[in-house]
């Protein structure tokens, strides 16, 4: 069985590209506007067979991600971040995140750089920004296979949808900015 | 016609695959060893047909990146690079760059980040570091359509080939980074 269009038969991948379009939309008008250069990785694809001269592939793999979707800079700062969505009303499963890309937050961060996760809740359609370190923070002290709504109501950062740019993220990680250099201007040690 | 295994059949692609491996594997050691955070990319690919419910890839073409082929953060500071080899003996041509990747990395250098090619002259076995400003500047003040060899030797840094990091390019990164800081520090403006 083979669909003419890629994800015609799918709804949950083509759930999970709404988000993806909005974020595409965003980083679009950062790239327009001199704000920031991110951009989204190409999906991963082990290429098995292609047909020459042209160079048609007509066997491939999608592979797993070892890092997260989306990187690159604003204000000088490394960023990278993933784009999440949950169907659930009131909870993102742990599950969804990759071990490989926690080590890879983990590291992100260790590097100086900004990592985080934007987390749909397509359900209440409730967008939020989890940042990286609050993310490490709550798995290590939690046993639970979830992370609940609250927790991202708490420490998270709701994204309001707008017209134009349709989720102004860089908002919120110029924030962390921000903090960033207060602390290390008081000579705490640096949490982000 | 096609070949049972990609590349096998294509001596161009897989002399590129040889630097390209060079690379991974000096990325590789920089990650086990904590030295920088740095990726290739997946090659950018055009899905058109999926086979369900296995996902196997049935249609697909590869497309051209926008930006370029490796990035990552090494001392807090965003790195990105590509790597490009060319036969010629005397000159690298111009044609290979893409122009939205020149676009590109004149905005990373305009964000701060350190932006720059690796370029190998395979018939002479040499490899060299070109950083991204000089590349512009090359292009903005010739009007040749390639690069001579001697601008490598004279703006740019041959990397050595070593067993362990095969390119130990990032040594190259850190005397930029040494550059640009007494460039901050004594008041001049930041030229790279």
């Amino acid at each position: 069985m083979i669909s003419s269009r890629y994800f015609e038969n799918n709804s949950y991948a083509r759930r999970g590209m709404i988000l993806e379009s909005d974020l595409n939309e965003t980083n679009k008008y950062y790239l327009t506007n001199n704000i920031a250069l991110i951009y989204k990785k190409p999906t991963p694809i082990k290429v098995v067979k292609v047909e020459f001269p042209k160079n048609v592939i007509k066997e491939a793999y999608f592979s797993e991600p070892s890092t997260l979707d989306y990187n690159g800079i604003y204000k000088e700062k490394y960023i990278e971040f993933d784009a999440k969505e949950t169907t659930s009303k009131t909870s993102y499963p742990i599950s969804n995140i990759h071990h490989h890309q926690l080590t890879h937050i983990k590291k992100v961060i260790e590097y100086g750089g900004i990592a985080f996760l934007i987390v749909r809740f397509t359900t209440i359609n409730k967008t939020f920004f989890l940042n990286g370190n609050d993310l490490i923070n709550y798995i290590n002290e939690n046993k639970r296979k979830s992370i609940p709504l609250s927790f991202f109501e708490e420490k998270g950062y709701l994204i309001e949808m707008k017209y134009t740019p349709r989720l102004d993220y860089i908002k919120i990680v110029d924030n962390i900015i921000k903090e960033k250099r207060k602390v290390i201007k008081y000579g705490k040690k640096e949490t982000c």
